[in-house]
């Protein structure tokens, strides 16, 4: 198995990198659906449209990995990018912002794949706490947001509250110990030090179609 | 104001590629409200921790841009930016699947932006279509989708459906004339050449948190 290196400083890897490394993943796990054993850098980043340096510079950065001239292990290189991205676990998480958005990511397996599990769904409006959601999961309020976080061992703030709200509660969820936070508001808010905070912008997808739709779709559509 | 080359091959740009030029964007729009006026590419490198050599990179690929040693004019970076984006006229989306996740991109502005508007909600349910959503559009049936793309000049199609019907409302979309296809189902689908269709993976972003989660909190948060 490959030799993951556990002394690189966290400081130099910029979120694209990680990114990146999320798609590796994604790419690896179909082509472990399709029963490719082996494939080269110079294959893989082929048929994802991936730069092959690029893809031997990131993995290199965390480790030994891959063996010239034979290619990648498909499944060791699953392995290995499920251990760097800290997947081996369950990470829990909890949403406050039981609108449209929270509920659809409760039960939106595109978000949560089998790493993450929704542990709870908050809400500061009476009027929704109880309620349940087609996840199953009902409505909290979000006065019980510190002992939710410690009871259920969670891990992960997700925000999709109306932008008004969004620093208010990225504050609890900073109190209440949670120290990676994703937000969906659409709003800059910002965390102390020592808290990771992402802000989800939906609009550069929109924004790749509308420059594929001014300059020409590509041949690989 | 700066001058963009029209003649690159978009078969040779990357995903990610355009998907930095967003965030560059996205930058220079904060910069803007902060009254910055020129910036060079390592100052905005450092301050939104991207690489200095690929924003040179990027933005030389697409024309000419920036005064050596001047840095950029933060106004004129964000116009060529939305010129190579395609976001200088208004792009009209139509969302196919009517659930909590097709209802908050309705009305969620950091999905739409200010170029993008969406201009039809529409679902197979009988009991969905007529309804009203927050956003003040009306669910229409998934029957009209031809008529509505052609009325309503619809260039972008969403696809918020469950997986098992993804497919086929991909495949209505593109007999209807849409020639960019944003997929949010949880499954893999096609579309024929000439058309793009994209996947929206948001596991990706928790993918982040969890690879920090795991190594270290970087101290930029």
């Amino acid at each position: 198995m490959p030799h993951l290196k556990r002394d690189f400083n966290v400081n130099t890897i910029s979120e694209l990198t990680v990114a990146r490394l999320s798609i590796y993943l994604r790419c690896v796990e179909e082509l472990q659906r399709l029963g490719i054993e082996t494939i080269s850098s110079q294959a893989l980043a082929k048929r994802y449209h991936l730069n092959s340096a690029q893809i031997r510079k990131d993995l290199a950065y965390f480790g030994e990995f891959g063996v010239r001239g034979m290619g990648y292990n498909v499944s060791e290189l699953r392995q290995y990018l499920i251990e760097i991205l800290g997947l081996s676990r369950e990470r829990r998480i909890v949403i406050v912002g039981a609108g449209n958005l929270g509920i659809a990511l409760c039960h939106y397996s595109r978000f949560t794949g089998e790493s993450f599990l929704v542990v709870g769904i908050l809400d500061s409006n009476a009027s929704k706490i109880g309620e349940s959601t087609p996840a199953g999961l009902l409505v909290e309020s979000v006065s019980r947001l510190p002992e939710i976080v410690h009871q259920r061992e969670a891990e992960i703030g997700v925000i999709t509250t109306p932008g008004e709200s969004a620093q208010g509660v990225c504050n609890l969820m900073v109190e209440a110990g949670l120290k990676a936070i994703l937000n969906f508001a659409p709003v800059q808010i910002k965390a102390p030090d020592g808290v990771l905070l992402r802000s989800v912008d939906l609009r550069v997808h929109l924004e790749e179609l509308s420059f594929f739709l001014t300059h020409g779709i590509p041949d690989s559509g």
